[in-house]
């Protein structure tokens, strides 16, 4: 099976990448043979099996030919659209986030619309399409049923991507799957422009030796999960079959809630107080309005029951991540 | 102050420029001194302080030219954005739902957010937002809180409005105002492409001796305002100023939970036994899919704390319809 990923270039999208092509991926009774990366830059994963095709996302002209010229073929079955704009980015250009995270995603279902097969359609949606006017404790999961009233438009972009791809299913333009991703840590790399950014860096830096700042207080409780659960649970989600998952396509991804005190206890048990003593306290207004205004939990016992899989603590994500990133 | 009005020509738009032009509509502390409707048709109302723009607003060069060009000028104080591809019929044709519905409404938007001042947007949204996957009875009013899971594309292109005008309204680009529609019964006139016409035909032609088909089965409970109470809500709506409102700018308008046996029921009370004989149930499968889907009520306690009304009783909603349609 062909299948295609956007945002292949990035850190999750490579992931994404080097695991559908494992052995262990089974799609509808089939092997992964090869993948088309659609991002702004090559996709790093060193595959022959992988053709990256390069170009912007905002610009639907590409996105058309990328995909409806070149990319969509007969042995496709299944596209995941991981590109965006992400939160911060959208914070401060609307009109780019409106262009990438919206209109790229409407264009790319219209593409599948038009495709002679039914694809299933993969989008990574966020705990962001949520905001504080929940009418309860920030500290308590966030059921299923209760609506988005995001306080960003990154959140309101993928509140209204995950509307699309619903709509779209019901239809049968696309068999669709939209993952409530929490905040993932430990991010390799640089910061980036995501408003969580700060999540993986006072981890990350101090694990290297070097101080990071928290711009959020230290009782801010996050829904975190690590890159590994992620990934394994969007080929999760593109492996399963519509029946289970029902009628409505959102899925509030498993996460753990952790305060980013309980985050820097974990730190200290895995590398000491020294690397704890790196991480310094800058309160940031604007990062604090979007990332508190995000919920500390949600409830993820629908996806639990289809096997879908959280990290068993936060120590262990700090373990995943220098096996993973520090080690090679 | 200068209101513009989208779907002017309309039913309901009609009569909420009747509403905005009487004396007892104060706006900021300001009379409305002149309207512009934006409409295929011309605005039926017979006031030389309507102006009529007539035009496609699923051509987003009309809308533009007819807002930037014409309508906005410097004593514009609020967008009345009630144009729409109803039910059915964007279920019959999703390009055009997904036209007027979702692109027209954003082009509205980013025409106020071009204007000088910030103005009020009022956005006519519907209980259509949600879908039967509320893990709850339908008889039970939906909380505030539920989010919209719809079972059609008008209620997907709907809620994706409502996250669009609230994010704009958070940024300030507008100061918006959503307000969820009940089912408008009596509705005067002929049968729509609405799913739920059937609810005024099943009154209102045996009011005029004329036989009814009624599409759904008798126990079914709807949520329903009369076109007074609703055109009433409309104007609270847009002349509340935003601090009660709050952060979050959706609002349930109230209504009244009545069955369709109870709706027979009334129109027996007021018209006699005859009246009744004159419906005939014949189920339509595609009807009932999209009017069973939505709930039989919405809290709207926040809502009426705030100063907006519901009908008394189902009575009253076939005597106000007698008054203000069958004796004029």
């Amino acid at each position: 099976m062909h299948v295609i990923v956007t945002g292949g270039a990035g850190f999750l999208g490579a992931r994404l990448i080097q695991k559908l092509l494992s052995e262990e991926t089974v799609l509808e009774g089939q092997a992964v043979t090869r993948v088309t990366s659609i991002d702004l830059a090559p996709c790093p994963v060193a595959d022959d099996r992988v053709e990256s095709l390069t170009g912007d996302i905002a610009d639907s002209g590409f996105i058309k030919s990328a995909l409806i010229e070149e990319a969509l073929a007969e042995d496709t079955g299944a596209v995941c659209h991981l590109a965006a704009v992400v939160s911060s980015q959208a914070e401060a250009d609307f009109d780019l986030g409106m262009r990438v995270n919206l209109d790229a995603t409407r264009t790319l279902l219209e593409a599948c619309r038009a495709h002679s097969k039914r694809l299933r359609f993969l989008f990574a949606s966020s705990l962001a399409v949520f905001g504080p006017g929940l009418s309860q404790s920030r500290s308590q999961p966030v059921p299923e049923a209760i609506g988005p009233q995001p306080r960003s438009s990154y959140g309101a972009q993928k509140a209204m991507g995950e509307l699309l791809i619903n709509d779209y299913s019901r239809r049968g333009f696309v068999d669709g799957r939209v993952c409530r991703l929490p905040t993932i840590v430990v991010r390799p790399g640089k910061p980036n422009q995501a408003a969580s950014s700060f999540a993986s860096s006072i981890i990350r830096e101090p694990l290297s030796g070097i101080e990071a700042v928290c711009p959020v207080a230290g009782e801010l409780p996050l829904w975190l999960s690590s890159p590994r659960a992620v990934v394994a649970n969007l080929v999760h989600a593109l492996a399963l079959s519509g029946e289970p998952l029902g009628d409505w396509r959102t899925l509030n991804l498993p996460g753990i809630t952790v305060t980013v005190n309980e985050m820097l206890d974990a730190l200290e048990r895995v590398a000491g107080p020294s690397a704890r003593q790196l991480v310094r306290f800058e309160p940031d207004a604007a990062i604090d309005a979007i990332v508190a205004s995000w919920p500390g939990g949600l409830d993820a016992a629908r996806p639990l029951a289809l096997g879908f899989q959280a990290d068993a603590d936060f120590d262990a994500i700090i373990h995943a991540y220098r096996e993973d990133e520090l080690t090679s």
